[in-house]
């Protein structure tokens, strides 16, 4: 747990980190207004939740909310107290895969509460960002709001990235001329992009809603929410377009592996050709007739022979002419 | 039929059994205000239900609906009584399969019916709920209302769990190399698929009332509505992504199956080639020429069968080599 | 064409049948208030209902729609007539086919007038229905649209339930070890599943609105409104799952004949090995070296035969135990 | 250029060709109040719809959308000049082919201006129809819109028929025993459904705004478009259920490729094997060992003979019976 | 950088370009009223963005946009300067390829700035059509944007041409009779058409919102905006349409490549018969039967060879008339 006092005394802004949340409390309620608290709860336990919820006032449900992990993005508001429930991802690169995580905030009148779960804490980055930016921490606990939503954000746009680059692997392996089987890569790929897709579009309309004037927030913050919007907005449109994608692609192989069956099937029936012609002469004169001339001829066997190897030469020839071979 | 009468008298609250709605009403008429009786009927027949409406002052209409089983899932209001529909689920672990039962709950100012057909009775496990917080009686009837849908709710969330359960193990199937045929398993899944997304979509608007202010509920009984209607909407979701996910998984079957006929047609052409390169050969000594030096020598014999070994070796491994075997 | 004059003075009911139109308008026109004229037309011819819609007083317009067929389910209203176009379905048993007819309604102040196209007639359904519950002819007209949307939609779900009954029959096949091939059915079933979507899905926002509280009726037809809306808006989901589901046999169907044909391939390739083995033998002892010992011994060609069909037999064991055959 | 003025005093209407669009506008300025200009123009050039425009007074935007083909379906407000355009379809029997032109209205306060472009010209139809009915022209300009509508939308449905023929057509030929090619039929249908879709969809929202109150249409014009928009609508349905039905055969065909596919090899394989045997029939008495009793008999020659047609009928019969020849 | 003043004073219009920004500034505040800047940035690096938007007070996260390409069409207001983001295309003719850029509008009540990265400027064009008709430069700023709207949905408008002409070359290769494998130009403009549908759907309700009457431009500039909306939403629709048709003609290619597959195994069938058959006549006079007649005949080894190639004959030509060759 991490407790920081946010002090905002006309221009001069100061910053204090403050060792548990009892004592963060008490100099909170001394403080003067433009005064916040942000606690930052990192894959905490039950109790450690309940706890604090009962230091902060927080409705029962909403601290469900912040043990159970699993949420839908969502927007809530208990009191006057909002919470705001995000997915987290990131993309392992080892396994190429999407995993998830969820973030918390709880916004109050003079604290912000985030709660992180998973393998990815946009909290810090959150923080990082905050502090870097003098002017946010001004707007109040909303800034923190703000900076957990533009650096979870900032995290689907990569990701974002990275599944358009699996993408664009697996069209090349599609294509290729090595006939690879890609199929369950496909779906694998599917998989995820629907999980993102679940991650990202319920929180379009939240975001939405936060951009727009009926948000409550001071005039100042409202394009900073646009731009998150934007982006969301934007992430969302990708990954529908990935999905589009993705169908295609499998269409597409299947189409190609049509073709390769057929190419298999003339390039076989060319072989099996090939083989049949020498076997059908073999036979021709393995016939017991009285009379076969050809049988008497000192030469007749390698001239046998050679029309065999001749023809046979001549039809590889000509189906590697029309394609076939 | 089961009879229970909530008192709750400032902060003092109590629970009685009665045996018998008439007696029950009786009671019911006597008590002061904040007090409400619980009629739960399971399984009953028309008449038994036709009885209880008329001592209740139920519309015909309403009654009709709570005796024939196959409601769609609604929200009815007659004159001061609210009547919902909802369909109970249940997952038969033996068949994989998903059965479909009937709720019906009738709300008056100070009476709460509940009727339920089918496998799963969610009265009883609502009832242990309402039974266990005994703040919410304090709600009135309402409380038994939010009790049902939650009730409900949690078997949805759980018979997604067993349903992804059942996908991902298609999906093994699918991708293994055993070659299973799951098509007839994927479509009973896709069946019941449909049929869980029928249960749950057109609740969703209805749950979203009961959550927003215009439902008419107490301020405090909100966030437990929010909190359902956060649960149906999260399990709508997944029914959503999971009959994505099982339409490209028999697309990735179809796919599949087209892989193994092209890698069965090169297995059995190789074998084709292999059988066929002996017989040429031995066609070749079957030709009936007076001049074949090799049909002389002692050895031609185990000489032309041991080329023949050698070549069917040499093909077989090459075609192992290029992948064809 | 039958005319029938309901009134309901107080709570008296009666119910008079008059022989032709002009008659019951006379008849009408002395009546007290409460009392409306119903007139059934079946299959009428256009001149005839020409003649009628000039002594009600019907706009042109309308009058048309009555004539022709192949209306789109809607409501019009024109002055204080209110018209309403309904399809009929009929499930033809011998054919397992939908016929489509038609039913029209215009309701006036003080009559309703019904004219049906084609197989069906709810008409007399509905007309049965309107005699058997003596309560609602005192709500007027509406009770005659009443009436006879109830009648329509029940045979939806009567034909829904036909249409379902196909279907299981087709996934029955589909799913057989007969290798029926059923696309012709597949697809005419959906053809008839398309019919009835474009039946149904255009009365779901009529039906809506009469039982919403602008409808205009009086307050308790509202509830039985409410009633045929649910049933519509089931039927409308029924259809639209029939028609996904029909979508994913075909699917399956078609995944399935590709698995049929790799089965099949894989059985002649067996066969075709068990063919080729004794084949290569009989070569192998037909080539003509002079020092081959096997051709000489007393008991090489039963041997010979032996070994072939030893060969043979293990052949066809192993390929059955390997599943190809 | 077709100029005609229409004359509305009272019940007495007069009509009225005048040659030139000049003198039409003079005679218009000084004729009483309810009299309108209707002016045709087919194929007009550039130059001619703009020196009228500058006559008429219309907004130059409005003018370059009457000169340039290929608009989409709209309503358009300059002034008090609203501009409507349309798509006009035509089937052309020899090809089957839908091709398309445009129609153009532009009604000012007493004049109406058509331009059509393409192969149909909507509003000699429309002027048969206005001539026709004497009270339509008591509406003033709007009953040309009307009666342009009305003749467009009227070969969009004749033309929905002709392609549900076509349809049909290719429904049996899919279905038929003759295994046709049908894709690029299919395609081309397809293709042309498209543009019919893209010609009725956006015209729908324009219609029902003519029919809705908001119009600004005389009330009694109310039901004439209801009844255009009526039309429009189910010609939109037929569209989109077409379209669904083309996907549809689409599938259905490719399906039956696939189950010709399997025919055709159980076929070819059930001939090889009636080849197969009797070769290896003939390897078996073409091998020399010395002891083949067989091979001296008699009548050994023709029983092998007998023996090898005897097995090919007894194989062809059975295949005959398990449905493979 | 290029800074050009449009003054407008009374019906006097004049313009003039000025060196940097700094000094057409200066003049700017000096100006009477109707006088408006245009700034025109191409490919501009940050430095100079930000600098520029130094001196005009622009809002740092509007300057961020300007900066960063990528971003997807939108509107959005900061104060009194409205940002209007759009894609840019362009068709590079040698590769068939669909190249993006970005196009950025700052209108404020003076000045209007443009922002263009990537291939394609339409600042220019815009410009020029600006200078070409004198009458817009009045409406102000607003004039700059629908200029560089109006040049970009045209070059959106031949795209789609393009595009289409892509499809039609693709269609003719699917349907001849060369058997080419389109598949992955098929997916090609598949992907093409995604990110085309991605510049254009989002800015259809950006510019309707322009059109409407809440946008806030004079009254004067709306026709003009309608216009654009028109021509943005015919591309959308034209872009729908060849997604769909694309989806389409990868079906029917895969229906073709099955329909092929059906004919080459026909004729490869067809090819082996005629080799089977003889070898089959072969294997016939190779059996060592004692008491064969026919082996004894002068002329049997020619009759035999004649009876070959007879009967091959005989076979070819049925093959040929039943379409299998």
């Amino acid at each position: 747990m991490e407790c920081v006092i946010y002090r905002s005394d006309g221009s001069a802004r100061t910053r204090e980190e403050v060792e548990g949340s009892e004592e963060a409390l008490k100099r909170l309620r001394d403080a003067p207004e433009g005064t916040f608290l942000w606690i930052r709860l990192t894959d905490p336990s039950a109790p450690e939740v309940e706890a604090l919820a009962g230091e902060l006032g927080l409705h029962p449900l909403a601290v469900e909310d912040a043990v159970q992990a699993h949420q839908r993005p969502k927007r809530e508001r208990y009191g006057d107290v909002l919470s705001v429930a995000l997915r987290t991802l990131s993309y392992v690169d080892e396994t190429s895969q999407i995993e998830s995580g969820e973030a918390m905030v709880f916004l109050g009148p003079d604290f912000a509460l985030t709660v992180c779960h998973g393998r990815v804490d946009p909290a810090l980055e959150a923080a990082r960002r905050l502090d870097q930016d003098p002017g946010m921490p001004a707007l109040g606990p909303v800034a923190v709001l703000h900076a957990l939503l533009d650096a979870t954000v900032d995290t689907y746009t990569a990701i974002a990235e990275e599944v358009r680059g699996d993408l664009t692997g697996l069209e090349r392996r599609v294509f290729s001329s090595a006939r690879e089987d890609v199929i369950e890569e496909i779906y694998s790929l599917k998989r995820e992009v629907l999980e993102f897709r679940d991650a990202v579009q319920p929180l379009v309309p939240v975001v939405q809603d936060f951009a727009g004037p009926r948000s409550g927030w001071p005039e100042e913050a409202l394009p900073y929410f646009r731009d998150v919007a934007d982006h969301v907005h934007r992430t969302d449109t990708e990954v529908r377009s990935l999905d589009e994608l993705l169908n295609s692609v499998l269409d597409a192989h299947l189409a190609r592996v049509g073709t390769w069956q057929n190419e298999d099937m003339r390039t076989i029936s060319a072989w099996a050709a090939i083989f049949a012609l020498p076997t059908l002469i073999a036979g021709l004169y393995g016939m017991n007739f009285a009379h076969m001339p050809e049988l008497g001829w000192t030469y007749g066997y390698p001239l046998a022979v050679a029309v065999m190897v001749g023809a046979c030469t001549l039809l590889h020839r000509s189906f590697r002419r029309n394609g076939w071979l």
